[in-house]
């Protein structure tokens, strides 16, 4: 498994028509090579509030993930909201069913993110956007995560749609916060697990490309402590 | 007819159980006095898109009521919003339907108001939860009035009941701003109005009434007219 062995994360996928979503399509099969749990809400027949209750406390990053429709998530992820997460459930009688669990939201835009602010034609920015859901999870005792925005996916170049897949793929998967020594430790890990799937006979520039990764790794490390030390000379 | 004559009031009203709430059905009987239109989503068989912008356009001033639920209107409001307000009839090439409208909102909150702000249980301001739909307002260039709340209806005691109710038919029904002036001519009007109503025989005593609230706005209205005489005497 890819990423944090110990992490399950689900994604709570919200889009009407999921089929005609581009953006959505390449999510998916994004997410499907890591052990991630999809979960689309309008393709379920019923809302079963005691299985989805289940499935919310089985796991340890929840993702919210849906395109944004007037300034909020579809009507359909609202109406599962209002559906699944009962007071009792959040915050009433103690209980506290989802506390300490991780809480991330992935939004794809069709304006760009540079009209989401002050004086843009949206005039209102993805932070406001996403307070109300925040402040469930809030209300939930979550940890919130850094909210992950796609803005205009089918206009980026193949290069930069895949930089998004993978950065996307961390953002289900990796450990937070967004560091340098999580990120390393995600590629490396990622590295490995590929290899393993990949035909052996066919892996020797893997295998080099890996053992640079690792080398290169080391030579990061050695030189953050060179530029510690210098630091400290300077403080002297 | 009472409020100004002129305005025509449209209430979106969504509730997925309005028969069992009180608090609407109390809002209901208010607006029913007044010549407004109450429009239950809910209670749509079918959403009809096209009649549905018909009753926008012919609004001037757009009411959206609503139980809080987690921070935002139910999902049946969003399920209108996702398919009544089609880009092309919001913004799109050039359209602009609801532009110069009066856009508000009436929202009921089973939580003390106090508990809305930083630091509070809900930890998130009224007007940050409402930002998102004014957002909408200020995309179809319509005008945002205050939004009115009204908190835990049912721990109210009668009178203040009453008076939630009277500013709520004014909220509908009233000239903005809500200045003195404003105020005073929908009592009047309202006064007036009840007058016409009411057995003939029985009225002395409301004519009476509203001889003395006339009487008490001309007093008002001199008060006024001799601070501004003693203000410029100050500046002189």
């Amino acid at each position: 498994m890819i990423g944090d062995v110990n992490l399950k994360t689900l994604i709570i996928v919200s889009h009407p028509e999921i089929n005609n979503s581009q953006t959505q399509q390449f999510l998916m099969q994004g997410a499907k090579l890591f052990d991630v749990t999809w979960h689309h809400v309008e393709g379920l027949k019923k809302i079963d509030v005691d299985n989805e209750q289940k499935l919310l406390r089985a796991a340890d990053r929840i993702i919210f993930q849906f395109p944004l429709y007037w300034y909020a998530a579809p009507a359909g992820l609202k109406d599962w909201e209002d559906k699944v997460l009962t007071r009792n459930f959040i915050y009433g009688d103690g209980n506290d069913n989802l506390r300490d669990k991780e809480f991330g939201i992935v939004v794809s835009t069709g304006m760009p993110l540079k009209e989401f602010r002050r004086g843009g034609t949206e005039n209102i920015t993805i932070d406001q956007i996403m307070a109300p859901l925040r402040a469930i999870a809030d209300r939930a005792k979550m940890e919130n995560l850094p909210v992950f925005v796609i803005s205009q996916f089918q206009y980026l170049k193949e290069e930069q749609q895949m930089q998004t897949l993978i950065d996307y793929q961390r953002y289900l998967t990796q450990k937070y916060p967004d560091t340098l020594d999580n990120r390393q430790e995600w590629f490396e890990q990622e590295f490995a697990d590929r290899l393993k799937t990949l035909d052996e006979t066919n892996c020797t520039e893997c295998e080099t490309i890996l053992n640079t990764f690792i080398q290169q790794k080391e030579d990061l490390s050695q030189l953050k402590s060179t530029i510690s030390l210098i630091k400290q000379g300077e403080d002297e």
